[in-house]
């Protein structure tokens, strides 16, 4: 038996996951020149955007009406960032790494409210990608940014897999904290493994489609 | 009385119309090069994007969570249609007639969940255009498309007359099911001669706004 | 106590902000050279998605489909606006103003609606601001424009002072129709001042974050 509860380690990867999305969406919102609430919005809309789309989908109340804490956090850390990004040029090539944890994060979050919502596998696992992407997806939608999740290396691929590990590892008897650090080690480090070697999946040919 | 139940010919036309969608999706998604999940995730947007707005609006469960077969015919579609497409080229015309048909069997599919949830009939007739377009919105955002649907000819208008048709038919006593292929017909008919000769709606004249 | 009350001073407001919002719309898609069918949606974007959303995030059934009222004053004010644009050029900055007006009202109800149902106060804040603002951004976004609330002089934020000024003079003892004209008086005065003297929130300084 772990000394982590389910609950305890759900609540607080949630929390964690609104921090870091929360830091990322200003990150990116920065390099248009929003104002500072332009920024906070797509913090909130990075870190809130994808668990808000899954309990809609599911039917169940939106986690951060339920509970202030989630929206406190990615309020304070979006509103950190945005005074830190004035003094410190953030790189942009580190952006990615954030983006990843916080895909790691909330894959996990998201598949394993799938699960015990009872959920069948294949919906669970697509609960989870639709947690860790869809924030992100609403973050470059509304910065008129190319969503990373269209156009980059095994991004939601990376979430997919991570989901399916979860779900196989709790099948296989594994608890599911366990099975949860497991699992967000593998969305990380697929996708940074895909980030650094340029793995993507197959892609149509170039030219295959004229445009109409 | 016709040996097709009206709920056997609803969940046939939903699955028809996601294996069209998803096929679309991907034939879309394929013009900007992105990845088979990139593919795949703009053939289950199209797929199932307007018929998950409608279920949210209506406070329905959202249909492809009650019933997996719609999420797996959908993905089937668009990986079959992904190998295809990089090895057949598809004209640009071409992708307006799939387009078309989706629209066509969602218009009829939409407004009669409309119907038969109780909405008044200029609600159930917006459930049957929501159900239709959303999803080929959702496709051309995803995708950075200019929307079909705010450019084409006759796209929502076809939608909605053909919605129009399949409540005026049921009110003057026909069966839901051949008012259904009537519908589809009006759809499907007002969209492609719309394409052929070029029919729009009246439009606001250029240079009446000056752009701020 | 005021001869009005509380739900009939909503329920004018909201049908009064539909109206305002079908109109900017139109306007908007109007610079477009859409036609009459994207003009309307538009509209219609602007003017029900804000409530749309929050009645989602608080799993309130959606407000115009329980009252067909909203939907057919924004179709009415769309078409009115549709033919009279065509006829008079209507200046870029004149804009400005109903989009000002919109945002006020629906501050105003989103607020109101978000207390009533019990939400805290930083939520039912968060719920003006999203009824007042999600609208346009959905007809910004639908338009290809970039979305006013971003780029802005105190977008948001003239929204979020309003509802906080709502919620602090119903603390305060004051009845929700007074709080309430108070309270549009504040957004609207915050926006033009913004929009006149150029006012802006601190912003992330170019160059801060090179692009990746």
């Amino acid at each position: 038996m772990t000394p982590l509860t389910v609950d305890a380690f759900l609540y607080g990867l949630g929390i964690a996951a609104s921090v870091v999305c929360g830091a990322t969406g200003v990150l990116e919102a920065g390099r248009k020149q929003v104002d500072l609430f332009g920024a906070i919005t797509a913090g909130v809309a990075a870190s809130l955007g994808g668990g808000t789309l899954r309990d809609l989908l599911l039917d169940r109340q939106v986690f951060w009406i339920a509970d202030q804490a989630y929206l406190t956090a990615t309020i304070l850390a979006a509103i950190f960032t945005f005074f830190l990004a004035r003094r410190w040029t953030v790189p942009g090539k580190l952006f990615l790494i954030p983006d990843a944890i916080g895909l790691a994060l909330f894959t996990v979050v998201g598949t394993q409210v799938g699960l015990q919502f009872g959920a069948p596998w294949l919906v669970a696992s697509l609960m989870g990608v639709i947690t860790a992407v869809f924030g992100g997806l609403l973050r470059d939608v509304l910065t008129n940014e190319v969503p990373l999740v269209f156009t980059s290396e095994l991004y939601a691929t990376a979430a997919w897999l991570g989901a399916l590990a979860l779900i196989a590892l709790q099948a296989l008897g594994l608890d599911p904290v366990s099975a949860g650090f497991i699992a967000m080690g593998v969305v990380f480090a697929v996708r940074l493994a895909a980030i650094r070697w340029k793995i993507t999946l197959p892609r149509l040919t170039s030219g295959g489609n004229p445009p109409t």
